[in-house]
C-alpha cells in the first residue's frame, strides 16, 4: 500500500470506531464520555487490552486524555507529543489540546451543553482528577455518570483480555528484606497513621511489598493487581490464584491470602463494614472506584500517601549491591556497543539507521545472557531527532546515520538484579565547535550534581538548581526534570521524589535517581548526559550538625571525549571526569 | 551597685509585676493569659509602650511568646536567644521553651487545667496563631476569652503612650509612583480578587502606599496606623489627623481621608455593613480583632495576601536609582570606617571595644549628613562574639578588641533615599590559615550567588541552594537564611520572598535582597559576607524561551583581602572579585 492508502484505511477504521462509540453513547442515554489514557492501575506502560484511547483516537503517546461528545471530540496531550498527535489523530474528528497549557476540563466546560450527561469509568480516574470535572459539571449544569462497563470494551469486536502472566519471586536476598519484614514495616506505618487498612492500587508497590515480579506489561515487571494490607500486617492480594505457583506462594508466608479479583469488592466491603474502621486511600493515585466502594460501607476514609512509596525508594544495602552489579553488566554492554559503532562509523561503507541502533544496542544487552527487557523504549535520535526530547524512532521518522553528526542514545535494561537507565551523546564524524562547547557545558552541569554534597532535608528543587545553575549562567536550559527515581528490577520511573524545579520533597539516603541535564537545539541536535546516582550518608556532619549526604554514580560508561573541551573544565571537574572515565573503562576491561 | 545587687533588684521588680499580673487575672475571673511579644501591627521593632512581654518577663529578645497561669508561667523564644533568655528571665518564675522545637500551645495543653479560662488580646494575635490555641483549648476543655484592655496596660503604673510622631512625605520622585498611581494599582488588584476592600494592618505597607514616613518606632520609619483601601481606590487612613501637616496632606490627594483611630471600628463597620460586601484580610498578618469586627457585620471575609507586598518588593526604576545612591553614600562611610580601624588597630596603643566600634561606625555614617537612623542595631562581634549570629554588644558582653582576631560587623543605615544593610568581616592583626580558608569559602558562596543568572520563576529555596552548595561541598553551613528583602527607606527586613531553604516564592525583577552566607565557629569567630543585590532582567532568554534574570550588587565596600586566599578561587571568581573591589574603591575615591 502507498502512504496515502495506509492513511485512508486508517481514517476509515477510526471513523467507524467513533461512529460505533457514539452509537453506544445514544443507547446508554449519555451525551459524552471522559476517556483518559491509562489503565485501572494508573500505569505508565499499558498492556494491549488497556490501549483504549489509542484504539479510538489513533494517538499512541504515553500521556493523553480524550473527551467524546455526540458531535465533537477532543484529545489533549503535552508539549512532548505536539507533532506526533497531529500525525496520528484524524483532524476531521478530533480537536487537539495541550493539557499543560489548557486543562482538559476547560474543553468540557466550553463545548458540552447545559444538562449534558457525561459518562466516565470510575476505575480510570483518581479523585484528584475527578474533582476538576465535577466542579466544571456543577458550574455548567452537567451530570457525571459512572458506567458499569467501559464503552470501548463493550463495542470492541476484537476485545483483548487483561494479561495473566506467571508470577515469579524476587529473591529476598537481592531485596534485602523478606515479605514478613516488609509487611511488618508497612503495618507499623498504618498504625502510626491511625488507619486499619490501606488499599494498594499500584502494582509496582505490591510487587515491592510481596517480592514478586511478572510480565503483564512491557518494561515494568509487575503483576497487574490490587491488594489490601491491614495494620496487623495481613495482606489480601487480589489476583488469580493459579498465576502464583506453590513455590512463589511459599515465599509469601501465611499472612498473605490470595483472592480472585472478581471477589475483591465483596472482600473489601466485608473488611470495611465495621463502624469505626478507618481505611487509608491515596487520593492522587487510587481510582475513584475504591472511594465509592468504601462510601457504601460503615468505614471512614483517611487520605494518605501510599505507605510503600518511601521505604521502596530508599534501597536496602542488598538492593544497592544488586543495582550496582546490574549497572556493571549493563555498562559493559553499552560501552561495547558505543565502541563498536564509533569504529564502524569510521568505515566508508557504514550504512545504519536509528532503528538499526536500537536493534544493535538490544543485541549487545542480550549478549549478557541476563536481559529480561528494555526498561523503556530506546531513544536513538540522530541530529535533529535528538532535539525531540521523547523521540522514539519509527519507520516514518527513522533517519540514516549520515556523518558527521551527534547521536543521542537514551536506553535501559531490566535485569533480575536491577533496572538501568543511561543516556550517552556521541559524535560520529567530527563535531562542530559549538556542539563540543554545549556538550561540555551540559557535562559541567552533570558533574556539579554528581559532586554535590548536601545536608539531610535538601529537596529535589534545590538539587535541580545546583545542576541547572551551570547552564543558566550560559543562558542554556532544558524543558525536563534533572532526575527521577529508578526502581530495583521495577519501574524505571519510580516515585518518591525527583530532582525537579517542582519537587519540594527531600532526597534521602538509599534513593537511586537519574542525573540527566541536557541541551536541545531545535532542528539540529540534542545533548543529554545521564547516569544513575545513589544517595549515601557520608558519615560527616555539616558545621551546623546536619548529616551530610552525597551521590555515588553507579552507571559505568565513559563519556565521549570527542565532545569534551577540557579547557572549559575546572581542575575539580577534570579530576572528577578523569576518575570517572578510568573507572568506567576498567569496568569494561574485565 | 554590684552585679548581684542589680540582679536582686531586678528579680524583686519582676516578682512584684508578676504578682500584680496574677491579681488582675483573679479579678477578671481568668486562669491564664497568652502574651505574645509584638504590638498590634505585628512589628519587628517595638515602641516602648508595646514592650509588654519584656516588662513582665525581663526578656528583651525580638521573638518570644509567654503564657502566664496562676501558679506557673512560661516564656518561649528561638535558638538565637537561648543564652540570652537564661540570663534575663528569673528562673524561679518562668519555665523556658524553644518555639522552633516545641510549639507554645503544647505548654498550654500540658500545664493548664481542664476548664481553664485563658485570656488573650485579639489585637496581638493573628488568626493563624489563634487557631493553634483554639484547637488545644477545644481538645483540653479550656475556654479562650478576649479581653477589652491588655492586662499589662491596666496594671502598669508607668504606662506609656503610643507614639505620635509627625508624618513626613516620601518624595514621589524617589518612589517613582505617586499616591494616586499606587492606590489605582492596588484597587485593580482588589477588583481582580473580587473583594470590595482590604484592611491594611501593616504600617510599612501603608507607608509605601501613601508615600509617607515617620519616627514612631526605632529603625523602621513608619507611622503606626491602620487603613482601609476600597476597590475603587479610596483610602480611609486611621491616624490622628494632627500628625499630618497640610503639606503632607496635599501629597495624599482627595481620595485619602484621615479618620482618628478611635473612630476606626465604627468607620469599618459602616463600610462592611452591606450584604454582599466582601472584605479582604490577610490571615497570617492581620490581628484577629479585625476578623471579629467583620463577623459582626453583613460582610464576608476573603483571605488573601496583603496586596501591597508584591508591588512594594519590586522596586521602580526611581527607587532602584535612589537605593543605589544611598548605597554609594553608605558604602563610602563604611569603607572609610573600615580603613580607619584597620590602620588604628595596627598602632601599639589601640584600645577599643565592640561598643566603641558601634559608636564610631555610627559617627562615620552621621558624617554623611544624611543619616536618619541605623536600619537595625549594629552587630559588632569580636572573635567568639562573632559566632553568636544575632549578637548585640552590651556592657555585660562587650569585648575589647585585642589583636589578633576577626571582627564581624553587620550594620545598616536609613537614609531619605534608601535603606542599607552590609556585613563585613575583617581581620585585625594576622588571621590564622583556617580563618582565611573559611572566609574565602564563604566568599566563594557569596560570589556564586552574585554571579547567578536564572530564569523567571526560580524560587528563593533554589537560589539558596546555589549559594550553599559551595559550602556544603566543604561540609560547612550556616543556621540562617541567605537573603531577605530590603525596603526603600522602609523596613530592612521586607517581605515578599527570601533566599531561604523554606521559601518557594519566586524571586522577581526589581526586588532588592541581601546575599549573606556565613560560617560560625562556636566560641572562636564568625564570618559573614553581606551585600545587597538588585534583581534585573538581562533582556536575554534561556534556550527554552524563559526570560533570564540576574543580580546587580549595589553595596560598594571592598572585602578584606587579608581574609582571601586567591588560590582557592577559580578564574571566574577572581574576575568577579577584582572587578568588585575596583568598583568599590572607585566609589570611595570620589
Amino acid at each position: 500500500m502507498t502512504q496515502t492508502q495506509i492513511k485512508n484505511a486508517r481514517t476509515y477504521i477510526l471513523t467507524d470506531r467513533l461512529t460505533r462509540f457514539r452509537g453506544w453513547l445514544s443507547q446508554n442515554n449519555l451525551d459524552g464520555f471522559l476517556l483518559p489514557r491509562t489503565d485501572e492501575y494508573q500505569s505508565e506502560y499499558l498492556a494491549p487490552y488497556a490501549e483504549r484511547l489509542s484504539w479510538l483516537t489513533g494517538f499512541t503517546g504515553s500521556n493523553a486524555f480524550a473527551i467524546i461528545l455526540k458531535d465533537k471530540a477532543y484529545v489533549s496531550t503535552d508539549g512532548r507529543y505536539t507533532l506526533q498527535i497531529k500525525k496520528e489523530v484524524p483532524p476531521e474528528h478530533f480537536a487537539l489540546g495541550d493539557m499543560m497549557v489548557d486543562p482538559v476540563s476547560n474543553w468540557l466546560a466550553k463545548e458540552a451543553h447545559k444538562g449534558a450527561r457525561i459518562g466516565y469509568d470510575a476505575k480510570l480516574l483518581t479523585p484528584k482528577q475527578f474533582e476538576k470535572f465535577e466542579s466544571v459539571a456543577k458550574k455548567e449544569g452537567m451530570t457525571l455518570i459512572p458506567v458499569a462497563e467501559h464503552p470501548i470494551d463493550a463495542i470492541r469486536t476484537d476485545k483483548l483480555d487483561a494479561p495473566e502472566s506467571a508470577v515469579t519471586a524476587f529473591n529476598a536476598d537481592l531485596a534485602g528484606r523478606d515479605v514478613t519484614e516488609k509487611r511488618t514495616l508497612i503495618a507499623q506505618k498504618l498504625k502510626e497513621a491511625g488507619v486499619d487498612g490501606f488499599v494498594l492500587t499500584q502494582p509496582d508497590t505490591i510487587a515491592w511489598l510481596l517480592n514478586v515480579r511478572s510480565d503483564d506489561i512491557p518494561h515494568t515487571p509487575v503483576p497487574l493487581s490490587y491488594a489490601l494490607i491491614t495494620n496487623e500486617g495481613a495482606v489480601h492480594w487480589y489476583i488469580k490464584p493459579n498465576r502464583v505457583t506453590d513455590t512463589v506462594r511459599a515465599t509469601l508466608g501465611n499472612h498473605v491470602s490470595l483472592t480472585p479479583p472478581e471477589q475483591m469488592a465483596d472482600d473489601l466491603m466485608a473488611f470495611c463494614d465495621d463502624a469505626g474502621k478507618i481505611i487509608g486511600l491515596d487520593p492522587a493515585r487510587t481510582p475513584l472506584w475504591f472511594y465509592n466502594l468504601v462510601k457504601e460501607t460503615k468505614a471512614q476514609v483517611t487520605d494518605m500517601d501510599n505507605p510503600c512509596i518511601l521505604p521502596r525508594a530508599c534501597k536496602t544495602a542488598a538492593e544497592q549491591k544488586a543495582m550496582k552489579q546490574a549497572h556493571k553488566r549493563d555498562g559493559k554492554a553499552v560501552h561495547n556497543f558505543l565502541s563498536w559503532i564509533k569504529s564502524e562509523a569510521a568505515k566508508p561503507d557504514f550504512t545504519f539507521s536509528e532503528l538499526d541502533v536500537v536493534a544493535k544496542l538490544r543485541a549487545f544487552r542480550e549478549e549478557t545472557g541476563k536481559l529480561k527487557d528494555d526498561s523503556f523504549e530506546t531513544i536513538a535520535g540522530w541530529n535533529e531527532n535528538g532535539a525531540v526530547i521523547h523521540y522514539r524512532a519509527e519507520e516514518s521518522t527513522n533517519l540514516p546515520i549520515q556523518l558527521p553528526g551527534i547521536l543521542l542514545l537514551d536506553s535501559g535494561g531490566q535485569y533480575e538484579d536491577g533496572t538501568t537507565d543511561i543516556t550517552r551523546t556521541i559524535a560520529l564524524g567530527t563535531p562542530t565547535t559549538e556542539q563540543v562547547r554545549n556538550a561540555t557545558l551540559v557535562l559541567k552541569a552533570h558533574i556539579a550534581l554528581a559532586m554535590a554534597r548536601f545536608p539531610e532535608g535538601t529537596t529535589g528543587a534545590q538539587l535541580d538548581a545546583i545542576c541547572r545553575n551551570v547552564l543558566w549562567r550560559e543562558g542554556l536550559d532544558y524543558a525536563h526534570g534533572t532526575g527521577h527515581g529508578v526502581g530495583c528490577y521495577l519501574s524505571v520511573h519510580e516515585e518518591a521524589t525527583a530532582i525537579s524545579p517542582r519537587v519540594n520533597d527531600a532526597v534521602k539516603a538509599g534513593m537511586i535517581l537519574s542525573n540527566e541535564p541536557g541541551y536541545y537545539k531545535n532542528g539540529e541536535y540534542g545533548i543529554r548526559h545521564e547516569n544513575l546516582v545513589l544517595v549515601f550518608e557520608t558519615g560527616e556532619k555539616t558545621s551546623i550538625g546536619k548529616p551530610l549526604l552525597a551521590f555515588e554514580t553507579i552507571t559505568l560508561v565513559p563519556f565521549d571525549e570527542d565532545l569534551i573541551d577540557e579547557t572549559l573544565l575546572t581542575a575539580e571537574e577534570l579530576a572528577w571526569l578523569s576518575a570517572y572515565q578510568e573507572k568506567s573503562r576498567a569496568n569494561c576491561a574485565h
